[in-house]
C-alpha cells in the first residue's frame, strides 16, 4: 500500500487537492493521509477537518507529499521545514499548489527547479529565491520530482503529479479529462468511461 | 447573512462542493453550513469531516440547499426527505449533484423539473419517476428553483448554483471562468483576476 500525505493547514483551498485526493484514495494500492500542524482545521469552504497525522509526528517519507494551498502559508514550522526538506532531498514526489509553492520559494526549495506558482512577483523579496528565470507562466510545472501550479490549477496539477507517481502521460491525461472535458465531452473522445 | 446549507453524506464526493462552498464561504454575506445524519463523516478523498448540524435538528429553510453526491444517497432518513420537500415546495433554491440526484428521482422530486443526472437508465425501475423526457444530456440543467448535474460537472454546478441564488448570467460565468480557463486563459479573456 503506497501513501499519499496531503497537508492541510487552516483555511486550506478545498477544490485545489480534492479531484487528486479523490482519485487516489479509490485505487486499490494507496491511501490518502491528511497532515496539519492542528488537530483540527477548517477549509475555505467550511469543512471541518479532523487530520490524521499532526506534523510533529511524521518521521517518515511518503510515496506522495502534497502541499494543499490555502491562507496559512506564512507558518513557521520546523516540522513541516524538515518534512518537505527530507523528501526533496531523496528526490522522492512532492507536489504543492498555491500558497504551498510561495512558502516553497520562500525557504528555497525552488532552487534547481523549473517551477510555477501563483505570481512570481510575490517573491521579489525573497532572498532564498534567486531563480525567477525558471518560473514557468503555465498552469502546472513539472520538474523531476516536484510539481507546482497555481491555484486556478486543480486539473493540471492533478494530472502532473499522477504522472509524477508513475501514471503514463496518456492515463494521468485521460483519467483527468473526465473533470476537464466533463461526462459528455469525454465520451465523444474516449468513450463512455462507466460502461 | 444568508446561509447555504451543504448536505454532506458519508463518502461524500470532495470535487463536486468544493467550489460552491469556497465560493459562497468567500463572500461577506454568505455562510456556509454543513449537515449530515451522522456527526463524522469521510470524503471519498479520505478528509475526515465534523458537519455543523444533524439533520434531525433542522427545522428551517435555506437561501440555498446543496445535496453534494457521494455513495451513500441511498439512505433512508425521513428527516432529509421532509427538508428537501419543505425547500422545494417553497421554490426555495435547490442544487444537487451526482448520487443526490439519484435520490431526488428515487423520490420523485424531479417530476415537473427539467433536470439532468449521471445517467437516466439508472432510474427506470423507479416509481416515481416518470418523467425521463425532462432529463437532457447536458452537464447541468437549471430550471427555475432547482439546479442539477452529473459528477463530472462541478464548475457549471456552481455557475448555475450561483446563478440561481441572483447572480447575473455574466457574473457567474465570469467567476467560474478563473478556474474554468484557469489563470492564464482567464487573464487573456478578462484582464488579470487579482490587480
Amino acid at each position: 500500500m503506497k501513501t499519499a500525505l496531503f497537508v492541510l493547514l487552516d483555511q486550506y483551498a478545498d477544490w485545489e487537492g480534492a479531484y487528486l485526493m479523490s482519485l487516489l484514495n479509490q485505487r486499490d494500492n494507496w491511501q490518502v493521509k491528511t497532515a496539519s500542524n492542528l488537530p483540527q482545521v477548517e477549509s475555505i469552504g467550511g469543512i471541518q477537518t479532523t487530520v490524521d497525522l499532526n506534523l510533529s509526528k511524521i518521521d517518515q517519507m511518503y510515496h506522495l507529499l502534497v502541499l494543499i494551498g490555502g491562507n496559512s502559508w506564512n507558518i513557521h514550522s520546523k516540522e513541516l521545514y524538515a518534512i518537505i526538506e527530507q523528501q526533496l532531498s531523496h528526490d522522492l514526489p512532492v507536489a504543492a499548489i498555491c500558497g504551498a509553492v510561495d512558502y516553497l520559494a520562500l525557504h528555497g526549495f525552488l532552487e534547481g527547479y523549473r517551477h510555477t506558482g501563483n505570481a512570481r512577483f510575490l517573491w521579489k523579496d525573497f532572498p532564498n529565491y534567486q531563480t525567477p528565470g525558471n518560473f514557468i507562466e503555465r498552469q502546472a510545472v513539472s520538474d523531476r520530482n516536484l510539481v507546482t501550479a497555481n491555484g486556478t490549477a486543480a486539473l493540471d496539477f492533478t494530472e502532473f503529479a499522477l504522472q509524477l507517481i508513475g501514471d503514463s502521460l496518456i492515463e494521468a491525461k485521460r483519467e483527468v479529462d473526465l473533470y476537464r472535458l466533463g461526462f459528455y465531452g469525454y465520451r465523444e473522445k474516449y468513450g463512455n468511461p462507466f460502461v
